[in-house]
């Protein structure tokens, strides 16, 4: 996996806006709901993300933002296998499962899962489910953003989703 | 500003997943609506963005995807100012004037704009405004994603958003 280190920005004397002010302004934009998951040597892992984003066609490439510090890091950063499920409301308890405290493993007892090209865990019941291949990463400041190749997608007939803004979940009908 | 070309990936045979599917899929992963601006020595140029999301908080990041082959990119490439303005229902039609053909100039006509802290064009009215200093850039296929420090923020006292899902416009309230 290449690795952009080099780049990272050095820019920290710029900020003139507070964590605060920056994390209360981010609450005001909204993201979808997603349920990140991997598997491979480094083991089973998954989050709840909104910090997801379509990045180009050619070839067929998402992006995906990780805490470098949280306890799923270890596990997205060694393997190469990650699917972003996107979720509706039905799944709001299971996502406020994979975006709390709960232990890793405990995370993937309740919901039914399977493997589709890179083995990564797809979750049934998904609005949409991306199964791709971490191809690149770069990291800035306390995250690292990981670039994946969208090797297979799998929608449900008829979706609905959920967005997270100014801090609730909302529900999208499609 | 830093280049990160070299990370590129180079897995076109990885995939496993036509364009067209992955645009419906992605159809079906919600996302803010945003007027992204630049000004500076490359000129004034905007358009209509749902590829925005935060990087980190410290410092204070977040990303813009932006196809390399669109008439506003040489600008967005050029320039280090950049706005990010997240609207609502209200702003709709402006969002779609900055998603479509207009000319350039002719986008910024309708609505009142100011500088802030880097001089690109702020919207009144915006949801929530994130004035960016772009500090990183990586290409990945037909797209640049511009890493940008957040330098301020400007929120509406009671904003009101737009998301884009299953290709129509959603409004949220907060």
């Amino acid at each position: 996996m290449a690795d952009a280190k080099s780049s990272k920005p050095d820019v920290t004397a710029l900020s003139h806006v507070s964590r605060e002010a920056f994390r209360d302004g981010m609450a005001h934009l909204a993201g979808a709901v997603n349920i990140v998951t991997t598997d491979g040597p480094a083991g089973r892992a998954g989050f709840t993300a909104t910090a997801v984003c379509s990045v180009t066609d050619t070839p067929p490439t998402l992006l995906v933002c990780v805490n470098l510090s949280s306890s799923v890091a270890p596990a997205f950063l060694q393997n190469t296998a990650l699917c972003v499920n996107t979720v509706g409301p039905d799944l709001a308890e299971l996502a406020m499962a994979f975006g709390g405290k709960l232990p890793v493993d405990e995370r993937f007892v309740e919901q039914d899962w399977s493997a589709d090209v890179t083995g990564a865990p797809c979750l049934k019941g998904a609005a949409v489910s991306f199964d791709c291949h971490v191809t690149a990463r770069q990291e800035i400041g306390t995250h690292a953003v990981l670039f994946c190749e969208v090797l297979s997608v799998v929608r449900a007939d008829s979706p609905s989703a959920s967005v997270y803004y100014a801090r609730k979940f909302h529900a999208l009908d499609s």
